[in-house]
């Protein structure tokens, strides 16, 4: 393999961002209707938990994705929460989730008393490969009552959550088909992949229940905020009263049936939110150009590879991706990049490496460990296609 | 005593609204720099988690308040959470509370799963009473190993919240003096309270650390916010590394060293904050107008008294309180209000009697059972003053 040039490598990226000076990992671009949405939204009065951007966000999420119903919440974590919880999880459970992922995921079934298991990458998606997850749960699962256990803990092994990665697409056929074997709830952790399609289907509909994001540095955003997605009715109310301090309705009365949430989106939040849908199709297409312009212009540069998405799936490129051959470069070329300008980071900390999830119950991680010290992420604007 | 006619409450509420037609019962005012400070921050492109308007929301409410720290949340519900978690509280211990309070209130303990332990009201504040939370202590309360127990349950009582209902400052002196006898830890709940005083020092500061929200129907709004406040450097450092997913900082790294929340304010919400501080003065001294137009109004008419501030005490009057003489006619009056258009409300039903804490334990909660029955929460814009 012929070696890594750091300078090729800043060049190339400078190159491509086409501009001097200091490039972000991820700005939002609000070429839209923010302004005059915000200014209605004031105007109304209506910026709270009540208000009908919130009910058009709503209803515009359901649109792109083709779910059947979208609940709009305060940010993805607490839509990841809250989805895992109608899902069935308990306290002491285990839910199934990638160790290379955002410390949300882990966070998300922590809050709700859970415990992370991590099941080992693929290199092909980034995500969680069946054949890791299938030979994961043959090693340790056991169906009992109705439920499977993991026979090592005892616990009950409640939910798997895929999470597509930088918005890459998991391989989804595979991960559902090990899912239904074991009868197991999935619940997409598709925080970073609002505009992912798999097999022409939108990312976050396959599974029982999914969480999408729409903080600062995602493909939309509205300030903070996440929506849960789902296409059944039950499960859809369910969330809503959970999300809303599980208030009953009534003319005036104060009658919460449960431990509710105080997770709906604030209208105003909802009201940047609807003026950043109205271009994600456009956003979307920038994105896949700045990533095909990366791809040509790393084709003559050695030592790294452009992470492409596989045949099947078209990614929302949410985050560009380089594979560094050689890992004992990697923080050079942090540096390099980062002291040049160019905003650029490695993958999450795995998260049995974090001092909380140190002693969650895991399989083999040696893909995850292996891409943790290879991966760098570029800078990913929309701006620069 | 002479008998409640309905027909006159209604038509001195409409005398002091001022206004025809449909009254909601709390709408926030938007006639400062909302729309261009909303406008900056989009042109800026930071709406999210970081951004200048967070830092200036956060001393404006330093000022405002005379505390060392503030640190912006998502919401109230989530500031009081993680103030009770930073001043100690953990899984199963219990927290000491009003019955009368809104469901946050307990829910923030349950969220850590901790336990409301409920403790009686008095009148002449509608918050716990010193009394009540003394007698309480002393049935049920033993010192051991330099914490308190509840002998009864054997569990650790680690906090009091006392909340300054609908803006009235509790009896935080002799509060104060029960707790610092238990050397229990004080976590005020002023999420009604922005802009309240109790011998001329804002509430929220007497804790060791406090909640305010800044929800829609709040004295000031940002959508959905809400802050901690505490006068101690290491909590507010602790608050802030919690609530920004506990991320260690790293020019690019991502080390979280505990579980953490998602729990930052938004900046785009902190620049509507900040346009609504700087009205604050003026909104109290409307509310407090207001207040004043309805104690003058309803000193005629029977059946009814306005609740009004104890001396030392300066209210913000967030939501005007009639407390009906006959309870029984309660219902009837809150018909006819709503009927007409005015929007009033109950009190929230007591903690105790929803399901998810009918079994917490509690002391007598005679005060509060009798409160219960009695008080109707008027339209108390800050507009109609």
């Amino acid at each position: 393999m012929r070696s890594l040039d750091i300078g090729k490598v800043v060049a190339a990226v400078r190159d491509v961002v086409g501009q001097e000076g200091v490039v972000a990992l991820h700005e939002p671009q609000f070429s839209g209707n923010e302004k005059s949405y915000l200014t209605d939204c004031i105007e109304s009065t209506f910026v709270s938990t009540v208000g009908v951007y919130v009910s058009k966000f709503e209803m515009m999420l359901q649109q792109v994705t083709g779910s059947k119903h979208a609940i709009a919440c305060v940010n993805g974590t607490a839509a990841l929460q809250v989805a895992l919880q109608i899902a069935g999880v308990r306290s002491s459970d285990e839910v199934i989730m990638p160790a290379l992922t955002f410390v949300a995921t882990a966070n998300s079934a922590s809050f709700i008393g859970a415990v992370p298991h991590f099941v080992d990458s693929e290199r092909k998606t980034l995500g969680i490969g069946s054949k890791a997850l299938s030979e994961r749960l043959a090693a340790i699962g056991e169906r009992a009552n109705g439920s499977v256990r993991n026979r090592e803990t005892g616990a009950r092994i409640a939910a798997i959550i895929p999470m597509h990665t930088f918005g890459h697409p998991v391989d989804v056929e595979g991960i559902e088909s090990v899912a239904a074997d074991w009868r197991i709830p999935v619940v997409e952790d598709a925080t970073e992949a609002l505009g992912s399609l798999y097999h022409n289907r939108h990312v976050g509909t396959f599974g029982l229940l999914s969480a999408l994001s729409f903080n600062g540095n995602k493909i939309i955003t509205t300030g903070g905020g996440g929506a849960i997605l789902t296409d059944d009715d039950e499960l859809a109310a369910r969330a809503k009263h959970l999300t809303t301090t599980a208030k009953a309705p009534h003319r005036w009365a104060f009658i919460h049936d449960e431990v509710g949430y105080n997770f709906r989106l604030p209208n105003i939040n909802a009201a940047l939110g609807c003026a950043q849908l109205e271009q994600l199709d456009r956003f979307i297409e920038q994105k896949r150009r700045l990533a095909e312009r990366y791809r040509r212009a790393f084709e003559t540069v050695a030592g790294v590879a452009v992470f492409v998405e596989q045949a099947g799936a078209r990614s929302n490129y949410w985050l560009n991706t380089l594979i560094v051959e050689d890992p004992e470069r990697r923080d050079e070329l942090l540096a390099a990049l980062n002291n040049d300008g160019l905003m650029a980071r490695p993958v999450w900390t795995l998260m049995h490496r974090l001092p909380m999830y140190h002693d969650c119950p895991r399989g083999p991680l040696d893909v995850a460990e292996d891409l943790e010290r290879r991966i760098v992420n570029l800078p990913s604007s929309a701006k620069f296609a």
